[in-house]
């Protein structure tokens, strides 16, 4: 049994504390300052008020000002707040992180300092003692893995990742279940990466469902799949590109982490839901109002990439004519540019490859 | 303008002649012997009465008795027939097959001889005279394609494939229109097999949908979708690995007719359906039962697999470990195995790769 602490008790947070609880560890989920009022629903009966659905008895639910306490004889912390929280989480955990300690984050982003994109994991260790950003590789877990489900248990199937192979086996190995699967990988950045940007061309794919609605057609088998499934493809290559640029494992998107999230994400939760906006002809500042508040992870990526290409490019990196869904997406974002999706350009990098020889 | 023959007026037949017509070429489209009520409802109104769509008015409709004459002066040649028209198909253009007539169709499907796996342009090839075939490399039209959407002009985006580089550039520049984007490749066995897989893997990846609703659940963002993402996921690197034991061009997966297709084609569609049957819990003959009548193309290839599996594996040439996805498909199929997607034998081959390096 290994001792677990899950630091954010928001939607995702309380899930993956599901399967570590299932497993027959101790749980100790604690709230961020933004979740008190999840706490306290959770220690009257248990339900998280979020998703209405019941956690295992076997949780301690911990307000944050019992971080300490919850964190003595922590073996394993996994961290569960939003990206925004990342540094946040960092300053929390600086003075409990150790080397005997492993630290798993399951927050998605990237950030851009000016030269260098940046996984969080890395961001989230800057705010940690010297000593410990040495001792720890903090980890990621990746994957399609809607929170909801999980909860109820539904079979799903993650990547555990971190620099340090050992650890992630391990963890691998202590928190699977049977209808929770998990994979290792030391592939940290290109996982990350990927898992950032599935969220901006899941937004892009959502775009069909709105132009089908705008020329007044109804949902259906048949509708706009075709012109959502090119744009699914061009996403697919861009994501592989993308990895190969940040010198991950390229075949790795061919997977869970890569086109395999890239599709639960378009399966009518909130990022499908702001590209529909968009497709039925609302303006950014529009479709994010009727988004209701909604934390709207496309388009921080997407703002993170406008700051991105153009340096890239000018350092010779990417070539002009590289990504241009993701160009477009930028130029949608930051330069108030019109819905009108590149078809002409995709596929360019793919068109000629050799013949096959047949078995 | 090049004359262009479709033979076939199904769905996919008369759906491909539209961005051809839409683009300046003349079509003559000619009913097979199934088609003699379509062929005779669009001579009164234009309309196909499968789809309740017009077509453009420019296309020349014929009954199959009037084949010669419509190939008098054809220029390309496109077939349109059913998996299993191909050999009919073969024997009624026999005669009119000429170095200088590329021949594109658009039926999906393999088949396995007892030693090889065969795509079917190449049994479509043998029933031609053996002038014919040395002269002509039937090439043929992959990617995702619902017939409905591109009828009514929604965004589509294919690939023209055959082993003569030189006619699909010229059929594809020929033949793409502002709606209707087209890439070239001389991967046709890469992409023809590929073409035929993604019905099998869609199929299972319709399960999740049944089981939500078999454990009681409503569809909506929150169901099933774990599974389906977990199965879509490894459905991908499956098809990877059939094209690279095929010895096609395993980046293509990653675009148009592997993950691109493969997402179309799970969006509602009777292959999606047939899954949902058997997710609910039917026997494979009740879910056909409930199909009425359906084409079922992911049945037919898993069929071809269940004879190829144990030949190349017994040959070395797969791995027993290998394909776990399809090899469940397959007992389920022609042996009554019941559903139970196996997730941990899934992302073996893809668990530990290198470490990325960052930008």
């Amino acid at each position: 049994m290994t001792t677990t602490v899950v630091l954010g008790a928001g939607m995702m947070g309380s899930a993956i504390a599901v399967p570590i609880a299932d497993r027959g560890h101790e749980v100790r989920l604690v709230g961020s300052h933004l979740d008190e009022q999840v706490i306290d629903r959770l220690r009257v009966d248990g339900v998280h008020p979020d998703m209405d659905l019941e956690l295992p008895s076997s949780i301690a639910f911990h307000q944050l000002d019992e971080l300490e306490q919850a964190m003595d004889g922590a073996e394993v912390l996994v961290l569960g707040v939003s990206s925004a929280g990342v540094r946040w989480a960092g300053e929390q955990t600086a003075p409990f992180v150790r080397a005997d300690l492993p630290v798993l984050s399951i927050t998605k982003g990237i950030e851009f300092d000016g030269e260098r994109l940046r996984i969080l994991p890395d961001v989230l260790a800057e705010s940690w003692p010297e000593a410990a950003r040495e001792a720890v590789q903090p980890g990621a877990v990746v994957g399609p893995c809607i929170a909801g489900e999980l909860v109820r248990r539904v079979p799903t199937s993650v990547v555990f990742t971190s620099r340090d192979a050992d650890v992630v086996e391990r963890l691998a190995e202590q928190f699977h279940t049977g209808y929770y699967h998990v994979r290792s990988s030391t592939d940290v950045v290109g996982l990350e990466v990927t898992a950032a940007m599935k969220n901006a061309y899941a937004m892009a794919i959502g775009f069909a469902a709105g132009l089908n609605e705008a020329a007044g057609n109804d949902p259906g088998s048949v509708a706009m799949h075709n012109h959502a499934a090119a744009v699914f493809a061009q996403a697919s290559l861009e994501m592989r590109r993308i990895v190969e640029l940040v010198g991950g494992e390229t075949s790795l998107t061919a997977g869970l982490p890569g086109v395999g999230d890239l599709y639960v994400t378009c399966q009518g939760g909130r990022t499908s839901r702001l590209g529909r906006h968009l497709g039925l002809g609302k303006s950014l500042p529009e479709a994010i109002e009727a988004m209701d508040g909604a934390t709207l992870e496309a388009l921080e990526v997407i703002e993170v990439w406008s700051e991105a290409l153009p340096v890239l490019t000018e350092r010779g990196e990417l070539r002009g004519d590289e990504l241009p869904l993701l160009r477009h997406l930028s130029a949608m974002v930051s330069a108030g540019a019109e819905l009108d999706v590149p078809f002409e350009a995709f596929y360019r990098d793919f068109a000629a490859p050799g013949v096959g020889a047949g078995v």
